[in-house]
Order: C-alpha cells, then sequence, then structure tokens
C-alpha cells in the first residue's frame, strides 16, 4: 500500500500541467519511464501501444500542422511530446508477448475486434505512462485536441501505426495551471449491486 | 518521486490476479478507491468513466450470461467485479466539470467526437482505477473476454450507459498467475525523434 505523498504525487494532488521549466527531460528519463508503463497489464499481453518521443525542435515542427489552435504555444516550448499511438497489426508480436496459446489466430482475422483492442489497451498503457511519469518527478499535460488523420500521415506514413493522444512532458513550472475542477460523487458516477 | 517499493507496487511487481483470498473488498474500500481515480486527468475534466462495482452473488448472477467461459469462474469468485462503463451523454455534466467554457457545446452536436471521447477517456480512468487499486492495497484482474452488447441489455437499459471492461477486486492469492510474460523493448515499441 502507497503512503499519503505518493497518493498525492500520483492522484489526489498530481495537476495537468502546460509550462515546463527548462530543465530537460533526458533519454535516461524516457527509458526509465517506458520500462515502468509497459508492466501494466493489457489484453493478452498485446501491448499495442506505440510511444514517439519528440524531442527536437525540428520534430515538432513536423507535429505543428496537425494541432489544434489552443494546443499550439505550449506543445511547441514543452521539453518533450509523446504521441500515444497504436499498431493495427499488434497481433504480429502475440507469439512473443502471449506464449501461452494461439492469440494472434484471435485477431488476425477478425478487424473490428482488432482494432477495439489496440484502441482500449493502447489507451490503457498511455494512462499507464501518464501515472509512470508522475511517478518519477515529470510532470503531464496530456491532449486530444490535434488531427489524429494528419499526425498519422505525417508520422505513420510507413509504419502504419494510428495516434490515439498526446502527452506533454517535463518538469512543470506551475504556470497556467487552472484551480482544480470538480470531480463527479461517488454517488453521480458509480453504483453498487 | 515515488520509492522503489511504490514502483513495484504499481508497475514493475504487480500482477494480474485471477483468485482472490476470503478477505472482502468494503464499501469503505470502494469510496478510497473512486476518490483516487477520479482525480486522473481526463479531456476537458469530462470524466466519462461510470463504475458499476458488483458485491453481491445476485449481481454476479446477472452479469454470468456476458461472460466468456474462461472468464468465469475466475468472476463468480472474486469479492468485487467493477463494470468499467461510460455515460454517451458524459457532456451534460461539463457545465459542472469545466466551469472555465461551454464544453458541452464541443460534443453535444457531434455524436462521432462524443463517442470517441467518452471511450477514450473512460479507458483512461479505467486504467486510473486498476493502478489506484493497486496503490490501496487490492490487486486487480482486468479482462475485455465478454459480450458488450448483453451486459449493456443487462445493466444499461435504462441509464444508456455503455460497457467496457470488466476488473475483478479482491486480495490475490498468487494461485494461477502466470510466470511474467515478456514485454516490448524500448527500441520495439518506441521512437525518438
Amino acid at each position: 500500500m502507497l503512503d499519503e505523498n505518493a497518493l498525492k504525487t500520483l492522484f489526489t494532488e498530481a495537476r495537468t500541467h502546460y509550462h515546463f521549466s527548462p530543465q530537460p527531460v533526458t533519454q535516461e528519463d524516457l527509458r526509465r519511464l517506458y520500462d515502468l508503463a509497459k508492466f501494466g497489464p493489457t489484453s493478452a499481453n498485446s501491448s499495442p501501444a506505440r510511444f514517439v518521443f519528440l524531442r527536437t525542435p525540428e520534430a515538432r515542427e513536423r507535429l505543428k500542422p496537425a494541432l489544434s489552435a489552443g494546443n499550439l504555444d505550449k506543445t511547441m516550448a514543452a521539453p518533450v511530446t509523446v504521441i500515444v499511438a497504436y499498431d493495427p497489426h499488434f497481433y504480429d508480436a502475440l507469439p512473443k508477448l502471449f506464449p501461452h496459446a494461439d492469440a494472434r489466430a484471435w485477431f488476425a482475422g477478425n478487424a473490428e475486434l482488432a482494432e477495439e483492442t489496440a484502441f482500449r489497451n493502447a489507451t490503457l498503457q498511455g494512462a499507464y505512462l501518464i501515472l509512470a511519469a508522475r511517478a518519477i518527478g515529470l510532470d503531464a499535460g496530456p491532449m486530444s485536441g490535434f488531427d489524429r488523420g494528419r499526425v498519422d500521415e505525417i508520422f505513420f506514413a510507413e509504419s502504419g501505426w494510428k495516434s490515439n493522444f498526446l502527452v506533454n512532458l517535463g518538469h512543470g513550472d506551475g504556470t497556467g495551471v487552472f484551480p482544480r475542477a470538480p470531480r463527479l460523487e461517488f454517488a453521480e458516477a458509480c453504483l453498487e449491486v
């Protein structure tokens, strides 16, 4: 069970950040981040997420035409922007990832199940990445305000990967953070039966 | 930054559990769980997830016809099963949840964007729930092997909510836990540009 400080870092006092200090996010940080997030559970260990870490101004310039106006400046200024994507052919790795059974066959002939599984599980993995970032002392700014098709054309024309959402990463400087907005009460969002 | 034990609890040594000890999951546990998971970030704080906690044998019996054979026995025996669902009309709560702007209008007239946003963000919230469970000393067994349409008929005919995935919750007894399956290497799942 985690102590109160850890719960604050992950959940109760963690905030979405829009502006970051100049402190860089290192390649070692990104490996540490992936090496935590990769352990989160996915359906049949399918691990469909693919993470593209945009570390350079040139890479960010390529992303620029796909961003919504509201996400432009903060993303151009972030130390790292992650494209959380998925590989629609994730199932080709299942003989390695799920050696217990022929799980590749469950998806290879069923495009609808494969797409739903890829999107759901890559999204779970994106959430693991956000919380893993907080766990190692980074701040995250997730965003879905961008043109997914455009990102796919710009970055994934060869690989066939599909973009899902974006996450700015860095050390938040706290400027522009909204006051905490209300959440739904337990009784509004939960049922017990 | 979290200590090594916390990282083990959340990620590196956490495992999907299939069998649970008789130790109950209390209503207090469920409130504590929701009160952490609710703080995870969602698009425009939209918080579309709805959580149905099945705590009784009678509730589990209602779920039974929708479960795949492989998920049947372990789910019937778990202390709590959560239906992670979403409210397709989540945007009606945005005047409360996102008082900064008229975010309701972004979704109310755009069914495709609303559905994508609901599914993506409820999935993120499901991941927050899994990690929050681990953070408070519970074990989780997430599953997507069930008939979503059937669950919606059985549980959501009135509310119009949509099921996404299931999570068994309890105190894992460790039996039947697979040896840790391999994950993709950084270079297989990540690009740096």
